[in-house]
């Protein structure tokens, strides 16, 4: 009856909840939920987390994942604003400094869209903001890639992804996929993307507005190149300029990501954005 | 474009999310979330949690949300087996020594419950493990405190409290309301309680069963006790001898919640479990 561990205290909380794991708990998941329970305590301790302020945590959290259905992960939003998500990526995707960063992949990746020759112009609704999106894939030492798939999606003029208006928007507007040959270069028609808000309509936006955030994200070109014996990436390019380049509400501006936009208007285009890609080996 | 905060990197993720909070935010809201991305980062970091772990996490707290409803809260549940339920209380009913303990209220309080006379049988289905609860409420120098109001609550022999088998026990078996006199005595009748598990057929429980430990509760009658001029108690007296008490699920045992059952076979009850509560003054 003296085992200080057995019984819980407010010191000793950590340990009373650890020393309960089994031995046969598989390790990573055992350090995994230690580490979580420590880092837990630690928190509550630090800001002596009112019983209120409990009660509006479990709450919060209820009605986030009740949020969630086929078309809205609330979970995952929380992660971005938090910049959870950036974190795991940044910790799962190092890589050497002149190599292209990853940022977020998002929620609006669509699998299985038909490969395009290169050129072929993604909007297929009507546009204004034309552009020509070129450059080159390479290896940390400036050689070609070649046979390097290039996904790429944005959103539309007026700021949403096709998946989220399937009844306004042609499938696969604004979504293509590019394979470069042995010069590794790659070009394509789209639009200049716009800025827009994450969805805010529930306890993520909420929160959001409580702490005086808004809920846009800077525009953004999505791009996954991937080739063999290289590191994917899972990268956007910015809009030079954008009012949300230092305010990203999920965080995923790196300053390497920030891509020119040229004015061309003697070309079929109206704009240019010129970006290159060098891919890291796997290890 | 060169300030380091104002951009995501991996060493500034804290300050990169903690700097977005706005200047008219609540002081106690962006203590408590800048406190709480700096714990969640940190604990990122050290365990290196990877994009897997991150899309089970989201998934894990997505099934907990959704298993949400009127009569099941899964995140109490999540934040009871982790100790944080026990923590918060703790934190925030720090007593003298002498003073009874709080533990955890547990879901399955009712209001309203009617008050009963000293004595009173709260027990109304067959029950064979009869028992006898008596004892004191004093302040912290020995004084009987007069028009305490003892709200008691148990389940019954099979281990279910009224409120989960409404179609099988009668309205609030197992439940009563007294108040003391100028004595601060207390006696009632009801049954020794058993043990029993918490809700084990979700996420939460999946968890538990992971991580190699059980998901049941020692038996315990649960009390609240509260008078004017005095801190509430929130607790439970725990049967002395049950085989969970060193391994609660919830880890709701304190060693001074514990309490002795004796063997009454002259008497009216086959048992007798004898506790006096000592009240703190509110603060």
């Amino acid at each position: 009856m003296t085992d200080p561990i057995d019984y819980f205290t407010e010191e000793a909380s950590v340990a009373a909840v650890t020393a309960r794991v089994g031995a046969d708990t598989d390790p990573r998941l055992a350090t995994v939920m230690n580490a979580l329970v420590a880092h837990l305590h630690a928190f509550i301790k630090d800001v002596g987390l009112t019983q209120q302020e409990w009660d509006e945590a479990i709450g919060f959290l209820t009605r986030t994942g009740q949020m969630c259905d086929e078309n809205r992960q609330e979970f995952i939003l929380l992660s971005d604003v938090l910049g959870v998500s950036m974190l795991v990526d940044a910790i799962n995707n190092r890589r050497p400094n002149r190599a292209t960063e990853n940022t977020v992949l998002g929620p609006f990746h669509v699998d299985g869209v038909p490969e395009c020759a290169m050129g072929t112009n993604i909007t297929k609704d009507a546009a204004t903001e034309t552009c020509l999106f070129q450059g080159m894939v390479t290896d940390l030492d400036g050689h070609p890639v070649e046979g390097a798939r290039i996904d790429v999606w944005s959103d539309n003029e007026a700021g949403f992804y096709d998946v989220q208006q399937p009844e306004i928007q042609p499938q696969n507007n604004n979504r293509g996929v590019f394979v470069t040959g042995p010069d590794g270069r790659y070009w394509f028609r789209g639009i200049k993307p716009v800025a827009y808000p994450i969805p805010d309509d529930g306890p993520v936006g909420q929160l959001l507005n409580d702490l005086g955030r808004h809920p846009y994200r800077p525009a953004h070109m999505h791009f996954i190149v991937s080739a063999p014996g290289h590191q994917r990436i899972v990268t956007h390019t910015f809009v030079a300029g954008d009012d949300y380049l230092r305010s990203d509400a999920v965080f995923g501006v790196k300053s390497t990501l920030i891509a020119e936009y040229t004015r061309t208007p003697e070309a079929d285009t109206l704009w240019n954005s010129t970006f290159d890609f060098i891919m890291t080996p796997e290890a």
